[in-house]
């Protein structure tokens, strides 16, 4: 793999996250499941955005938050997702052109604006995610550059993707790219109601289709179907090449045919913001399996990354994480 | 003063900052005067952009900062200031308001965008900032609401105002209107080249039209011309009812025509950002002091609101600062 010139090509929605600070009692006033993510249509966006307090605009985007990590870790990335011609639309530009992402898609002519995401953090430091997808699904057959994809070692793409029926074709597409040209393709399950909406289609794609993925022990659950996390692994491994769960503090699994590796949570003080915590996770494994490196540094790499995100409102990195790698674990970095 | 339905009117800049961490390198290499705020044309600000790394969007713009934080206190409080028909402009609006801020300023119908500062965190936690002031400065006439001034104990201008002369002609006429009917009239003198561009209006101003002053140590250097501390603090007592001069991590001093108080600076770990110390320094001491304290009192709660904005990046506070007062001084808050 070492000829490419990119390591993971990442496909998915292009989003501006709003943060808010909130408590429990909202979240319940306004019937959201806490730790998930609800799709909102732009009258929903408006009116929840006018009951939330005073927020804080970072560029999101869950596969996009991976791509900029991999930047950020010193890996070359790319990113392809849609946004409009407004403000928001040129932040998100912006902050993916200036970690050095190569990202090209043409900016959405005419319709909604840039998507957004109404992001409220409970004191605990748990996110509860709003979406208006806005410019983001009318991402088009032409955006999915082939040239791109088989530049990469890895197409990277959002299970989020499949809640649009635009978007799910330009996932398909990528994926088939991907396959006939050998780039290895990489999913993340994204979210637990997402699995749900989609589990057949996802489960058919698990098994055909994917090399790597990616997801929580949940959304692993809702998949499968199952009850317990030994059937989850079972399930992996009748079923998946190569599988990472993550389990919050209590660190994640990495899961082959063959094998299950532990690994520990990174310590940190108090979690701030949990949002980005998993696509961080998924830059430093991407960083650490493209580079070489065995499954469980791969894994260690994935946690200390993971761990960036969540001493920090927000999902983009704020400091250096190829420094932070360096760091923690020096030359293995 | 107690009838009145608001403690302070603020009239500024409605900026919406861009605030991204850089090094010392980038600002030799961009001629920038590192903890300053220079002016720059939409052009200007095109490119610096592109050339800065990934920012975060928080509201902004110094009076703004203060009132935002004055109702994080627990003051009723207002703010007139211009933004555009745009995004940023509907997320400074939606920050006011979410805070429980009276603002109703029209928004600009014609014109350029809202404004933005692009600011440069050094790892120093120091800020240098680049105002693109777009739609700020088109505040017009009608927009200077005599009635809310005069519902309001205090109308509080920031010397940055006095950078574009329709937004100084809006200055002139809220003070005006605040000395007809018995507001008092609080100034920040907002910046060491912005106090520079204007010294002699300033002095005038400041010996014929201001009950309040704040600015830091420079600031009132180069406003009355003397090169020590102790030339200040006579300078002031002769020209000034009351003042106030913060001195970053040596506190701040308050000064009237027959005493100086000392304030020490309220203890924080990691400084990560100053942008906003200032703006909440003056929160802190306004409410206090429309809350009829002593004027000790009213600088330790400057020192305290000053501090929170020491510990994130961006201006306006995360945490409630009506129970950061409580916490930290009980009653007397």
């Amino acid at each position: 793999m070492s000829s490419k010139q990119l390591s993971v090509v990442g496909i998915g929605n292009a989003i501006v996250d709003v943060l808010s600070h909130t408590d429990e009692v909202f979240l319940v006033q306004e019937q959201l499941t806490k730790g998930t993510m609800a799709l909102i249509e732009a009258d929903q966006a408006s009116e929840l955005y006018g009951k939330m307090g005073p927020g804080v605009e970072i560029s999101g985007g869950s596969v996009a938050n991976t791509i900029a990590a991999l930047a950020s870790l010193g890996s070359q990335a790319g990113f392809i997702g849609k946004v409009a011609h407004d403000q928001l639309g040129d932040v998100f530009q912006h902050d993916m052109k200036s970690m050095g992402v190569t990202y090209d898609t043409p900016r959405l002519e005419d319709g909604p604006p840039t998507a957004r995401c109404l992001i409220l953090v409970t004191p605990d430091g748990q996110r509860t995610m709003c979406t208006f997808l806005g410019a983001s699904v009318w991402i088009a057959p032409t955006d999915i550059r082939p040239d791109l994809i088989q530049s990469a070692k890895i197409v990277y793409l959002e299970g989020y993707l499949f809640d649009r029926s635009r978007a799910k074709q330009a996932f398909r597409q990528a994926a088939e790219i991907g396959h006939e040209t050998g780039v290895q393709v990489a999913l993340a399950l994204s979210d637990v109601f997402c699995v749900e909406r989609h589990r057949e289609e996802f489960h058919d794609l698990v098994v055909n289709h994917v090399d790597i993925l990616f997801g929580n022990e949940n959304e692993y659950k809702m998949l499968f179907e199952v009850e317990s996390f030994e059937d989850v692994v079972y399930a992996v491994q009748q079923n998946c090449e190569l599988a990472v769960l993550t389990r919050g503090e209590h660190g994640s699994v990495i899961i082959t045919p063959d094998t299950v590796i532990d690994i520990a949570a990174e310590p940190v003080g108090q979690v701030v913001d949990t949002t980005g915590a998993g696509d961080l996770y998924a830059a430093g494994f991407l960083h650490g399996y493209t580079n070489g490196r065995k499954l469980d540094v791969c894994g260690r790499m994935g946690a200390i990354a993971a761990s960036e995100a969540l001493t920090h409102m927000g999902a983009r990195p704020q400091i250096s994480l190829a420094e932070l790698l360096e760091e923690k674990i020096g030359h293995a970095a």
